[in-house]
Parts: C-alpha cells; structure tokens; sequence
C-alpha cells in the first residue's frame, strides 16, 4: 500500500469560471477519484487546509509519495513549509510534480536552478512523445498521444541534467519541452510533467493518468539507508603511517 | 585568454602551523604560482579582503572561472555574497570547488542537495581513479595516480547525479569517493575535485595541478545565449483554433 | 509473476575442484535456490544443455529476465545464439550480467564496447559502496558490505556510460571498480553486476543474492511498446509547403 | 591543427539531379570549404575513392575527427573498413556522423542498438532546439533556429541514453526528434547530429556549419592513457591473506 498524499494549491477551482466547472471539487479530489485503486491510500490537502498550510510534519512523516500541484500561489507558501517538504523528499518521500509545480519552492529548493521556461497559454494543440520507452512511467503508454490544448512550457528549461529524459512535447506553435524528467535528490525520487494547466483537460486524459500511476510506483521508497554524512568515521580496514589523531 | 578568480578562506594558512608551512602565502597565491600560464590572467581574492569578503559584483563580473577553496569559515560567508557567486556561475562563469568547497553556500546553492558526506583527516594515503579516460578534465593524467596523504572524504556523497563521473578515489581506509564530478548550472560548468586539505600535500602534485588547469579549460564559458524564462513567447507558427487570449 | 532463467556455462563446477565443491550442483542451480520465491518462475539452463546451447527461440520467448554467469567458454558460444539473446533483450527482456558475462557475447554485442577490464584472481578483499542509494536494485542493501575474497575487476572499465552507477567496489589491492551499472538496450534493461567468480563464496552471500532480486523485479519489462523504425511514417499534423512524394 | 577527414559515400550527387545541383562536387567537397579554417588541416575521401574505400588504415591513422555522410550505399560498406572506423574511434578518434550515418556501419558498431527511426522526406520545416545551451558543440548557436526544409527522422531513436542532448528538433509534421547527441566509445567521443539530407539545403546553413565545427574542436582526442584490459595486474597495495597464486 503506498501513501499518496495529493496537494493542491486549490485556488484556481473556486476563483475561476474554467477551473471551476472542470474541477468543481478540486484538481486534488479530481485526481484523488482518477487515481483511486486498491494499491494506493489516498489522502488530499491543500494551501489554505490548516495552519500548516496543509503539509504538517504528521501528514508528511505518513506520505509516501506526494503529488504536487501549485501555480499563483507559490509565494504564499511559506518558506519553512517549503523546507519541510524538502526535507522530507530528501529523506525518501517522492515526489510528483505537475505543471507550475516546477515554480514552486519545494521543487526549486531541491533542483538548486531556477526551473524557469518560456510560455502561452493558448490552450494548444500539444503531443507527448516518450524517449525512454523502457522507462516503468511509461508503461502501458503509446509512443506518443495527444493533448488537445494545454498551456506550453518551452525550452530553455532551467533543470539541472535529468537523470531520465522519459517524456518530450511538441507543441503546435513550434516549440518542443522536456516535459517529462526524473531527478534523484537524497533517497528521495522526483518526477515532473508538465500537462495539467487549471483551464485544460489534460488530467481527464488517461494516459496523464496512468502516468501519475506509474510514477507513484516508480517514487515509493525503498526501504531507507543512512546516507547522514558531516561525521567522522573510523577506518574499515587498518591503515599504515596514517597521521592518526 | 581566461580570466581565472581563485578565492580563498584563506584563515588556516595565518593560523595553523602546518598550513603555514605548506602554502605559508595562501593556498590562492600557491596555486596562482602553479597555474601561471599565458592563458590565463589570475586573480587572487579572499574571504577577509574586503566588505565584499573578495567578491565583488565588479570581480565576479570579470571572472570567467572561480576556483573556490574554503573549510572553517563556511558560515562567515554571507548569504548575499554566496549568492551573487550563484548567480554570476548560473550566468555562465565556470566554478571549480576544491576539498570541502562542497560544503560551502555557493556549492550547496547550485545543487540543492546537502553535499555531505563522511570524512577522517587522518592523511591517509588516497589513489585518484579516472573512469572518463577521454574526458577533456583528464587530459594527460594517467589512469590512477597517489596522494601520499589526504583527508578521506566519503560516501554516501550528497549530491545530485553528476553530468560526468571523471574521477573516483580509493582509500586505504576502506572507502571510496565520486570525487571529481561536473555539474551544469544554468549557462554555468562546475567541477568539484576533493584533494587539497589545509595539511596535506596535494597541490604540490603536479597532477593535481593538471586536472585544476584542464577545468579551466572546459569551464572556460562560451558565448552566451539567452535563457531566461518565466516570460510569455508569441508562437513561431501558425496555430490553428488555439485560444488566443 | 516473473520468469527468470538463469544461464551458465556450467564448465568450471563439473572440472575444477573448488567451484566443484561450491557449487556442487553447478551456479545456475544454486542460484536457483537462493532466489526462489513466489514471485519468480525460475527455470535453469546451460551451455551444453542442448543444440540451442540452452538458449532456444521459445525458451527466450518465454523469459522475462535472463540472469547470465559465463567465464572460460565464452567463445563457445556460437554466434547466432549469442545474437538471438541480444534480440530478446532489445525486445524486452531483462538481462542480469554477473562476474565475466561482460566479456560474453550478448553484452558485448548489446553494448558495442569491448567491455574489457583488468583483473587479478587472488580471492581479496572487497567492499561493494552503494552510490545510488535510492535506485530499487539496491533496496534493503547497507551503504557498503565486504565480500571476503573476490577476483579484482579494475578499472579502465570499457563500458558506454552507463545509465544508472549502483555500486562501486573497493579493492584491498589498491583498485576500483564500476561494478554494479545499469543499460538500456531498445526495450530491454540491463544490469551488470560484478561478484561471483567460481572460487569465492559471493553467492553465498545474502547481500549478493538479494541485489540479485532486486535487479529481477526492475528488470522485468513493462508492457511493449512498438519501436521500431526504418519506415515512412504519414504525418500527424498537416504540413504547409513540404514536396509530398 | 586537428586534422580532419571528411569521408562521403559520394552517390546522390553523381546520380541525381538535386544533389548534383546542391552539391555539385559532392557534400565533402562542400563542407571542406565551409569548414576551412586555420585550425583545421581537412582531407576529403569517399566511398569508392580507393581499394580501402577511402579509408585505408594510414589515412584513418592520421585523422584526428572523422566526419561521416552516407545513406543508400551503407551496405557497401566492407565489414573489415567499418570495423577499422570503429576501432580507430576506440582509439581516441572523434566521429561526427551526419544524417543517415545513424544507419551506418561504424556508427551502429560502435553503439551497439539499431539506431533506427520513422522518417518521412517531405523536405518540411525543421526547427533545431537547443537543451544544453552550455554545451561546447552549441557555442554560438541561438537557442533555436529553422531548417527551411529537411527530412523527418522521428522517434523511437534506438539509441543507447546519450552522455549529453545537446539538440532536440521540432518538426511541422508533428514529430520530435533527439536529433544532437553525443557519446563516448573508448577514448573516442561520438557526435552525431540529424540535418543533411542529400536534397535539402542543411549545409548550407550557418549555424549547422558552426555546430559541425564546435563538435570538431569538442570530438579532437585528448593525450591518450592506456585503458587496455583483459591482463592480469599486480596489486598496487600489499594485500593480506590473499590467495596469491
């Protein structure tokens, strides 16, 4: 059973007139009923949930995998709920960014660079090919699909060098984005994919959603080492002239 | 002509007996001597210099490459002056990190992870491994060579996964290290290397020396190109039935 | 459920006195005990099992993941066998690469590189480091354990890079080694893993056996994608000026 | 000087009307002359240049970066000249293959997979992204630029994962391509990149002839270290309770 843990900025669905009629209750509890299965334990949470803004430490210590969705409230997020959820990806909770979530602090705090893109939310035409089809996120998806409008991410996409390049998007108005990336960070496990604009219906499509399946799978920890450095160690084997203090 | 900035913390040098022995000018101006070449124009700065603790935003502006040595004092770096380093480096400058420069701001800025690992100054002795026999990093270094004595350094080391894994050393003690890996950072190339404890020897290796020279080199910027995002871009095609806003 | 099949030579157990006293039965058939399971449908074979040198079409066509030990008789191996492995992994299948299969046929071919390494068989002192520790194939694995006698596979390693580095291992003779690395190879993954030479006690070893498992169950393939190329494809957008043949 | 081979299977343009008008002495001949330059000391050769195919072991012996064009001849191409390409490449050489080269000989020697892809040679609009805009080989190339007409390679490429994406091309069609990758083979490093089709006007773009003088500086071979393996070596440290034999 994993834990997964959604999180949803929710601000949009109860703001806007798009956003609302296509996730009347939330992107979470959207994604909660399209995820649902018996493998998962699904718990959603939001920005403005509790004085935690949803992300307490109890609620994290018991995820484990957290999907994350945020866009024009990424300021609002206080910085040590940001640092909190950091740390707990470091310690080996995955996580699962989607859209803007590649702005948000956690996401930004862990990769180090900027995460930035160039982008147009024209709801365009865009297609998602797979470049590592033996990848485990990519399983049981075409080659490529279609998105019949999502807003477009463009390069330069301001990532460190990913660890795998699963998804690239082409876009109807010219621009391609390595839209589908893993990253290693501690014991934890980070994939982002870029569909799911508040205003499009990519999350009804079911290969996004098999993919975030997959994805909450590939991100469940395995059982924990001790990676703590910033100690001194003894030697394991004995050493000859060493300058022993 | 590269225009190379060794910083130095430059504290154990003017306080400890064996440091002042072995680089009794600083370990900057010792390997400013040993880098001296008609390629590169080398400046010298350190961490008590001036207000600027030697980085000014005029230095940083006219170094293409920084090579970075710093231990005890990581914490008396200001977060502004660690920062500016950051952004001058995701800017294109080249960054060298030296010994325990992984545990510095700027480092640990550019990473995100925490860059530790577990350590034994005992000087022991420590064989340099290149397993990226043709990376440019390693020209003219044979494929192992010795530190008579060195700080071990070991895993688990924190960091992301590295663009090129050029060096990993042996320990007598039992250890191993990823210890010479490179990094993209926006525009900017880094390079950590391990050797160079205030008390050992390593830098008046003339393979050590080498390798810092051969980063120069490949850190060495190239010409720039724009890529700043968070901004909206106007298609390069034509696009049917998109929602122009 | 997955289905393994464990491949070896099976030359130095029935003609060598040491491997002949451990592994009476020969590798395949201990590893068979080792990793039994419910999970795993494990079926054995050998060199000169049959006229397929036990590697037939619908044997291979049957295997989810094949685990693969060869040393002394690798040029045994006929040409069109060897082949015919490469295609099943390049179609999905998992291939497990223990000790000397990197000199065999089907790696080398499946990897281009010659694969070569140097070597001392003089049953030393190992210590495997884990420097991905949150990769699946290293779950439940400590940062390090020590095999007590090993043949010393050192480094240049003649493999592409590879795309995951799980394990290095440390010698007592002075070496390292980039011992536990994984590949893509079209559909089909691949893991190399270093211990098992025929006179040490490695498979004895739990840790060895269940980085062993491991490796099964992340390199049992997900549902196939068609990849293959060589073929006009029609377009899937609409193209304005193109020559249309 | 790095001194540069240019070798072309050199049919199209004697046998078709829009080589031979594009290239009149051939793709060899025209990409001398773009390339010519004071660093660089260019030889041309082709397919049926001599006994050797225009690659006898002396010529290979003093190239430092081969640059390969071929396409419907590939299976001309003598067993015995692909593998003294490759083992020359193994060797230290650099190897630029352009276009159809994926398809080669040497190159899918060298990598192991099939190299292939869709295609469709519609000559339709192309437009080359840039992912690792630090990249050496993109020194001086704007993030994207447009190839007026160009045949589609499209994914699957069954490539093995590249060292560094350095490109990633958009096509009108709807496909993406990762279409400027490199690799290391031995102490060679790999660049293949996918314009040039024979009747498309590639080369005769700035910025594709820039990108193919960047990979020449990046592919020349560094001072080369012995990375030889399948011999016995004495340990570098005293080992205790080895089984010396």
């Amino acid at each position: 059973m994993v834990r997964v843990t959604i999180w949803n900025e929710f601000w949009h669905e109860r703001h806007e007139d798009v956003p609302a009629q296509l996730y009347p209750s939330g992107i979470h509890e959207f994604l909660r009923e399209k995820l649902s299965c018996d493998d998962f334990a699904i718990t959603t949470s939001w920005l403005d949930k509790d004085e935690e803004q949803g992300l307490s430490d109890e609620l994290l210590q018991n995820t484990d995998v957290l999907i994350w969705w945020s866009h024009c409230k990424q300021d609002v997020l206080r910085d040590d709920v940001a640092l909190r959820v950091a740390r707990r990806a470091h310690d080996g909770m995955g996580f699962i960014g989607l859209h803007s979530a590649r702005n948000g602090k956690p996401f930004r705090m862990m990769l180090g660079t900027d995460c930035s893109a160039v982008w147009r939310d024209w709801n365009e035409k865009t297609r998602v090919w797979c470049t590592s089809p033996a990848h485990p996120i990519a399983a049981g998806i075409p080659l490529s699909f279609d998105l019949e409008g999502e807003e477009m991410y463009g390069e330069h996409f301001d990532i460190p060098r990913p660890d795998d390049l699963v998804f690239v998007s082409w876009y109807a108005g010219g621009e391609i984005f390595r839209g589908g990336v893993t990253f290693t960070y501690g014991l934890g496990k980070i994939f982002y994919f870029h569909p799911g604009h508040e205003r499009c219906r990519s999350f009804y499509n079911p290969h996004v959603i098999q993919i975030i399946k997959n994805a909450i799978y590939w991100a469940n920890p395995v059982p924990k080492k001790d990676i703590s450095g910033g100690r001194f160690v003894e030697p394991l084997e004995p050493i000859a002239n060493a300058e022993r203090k």
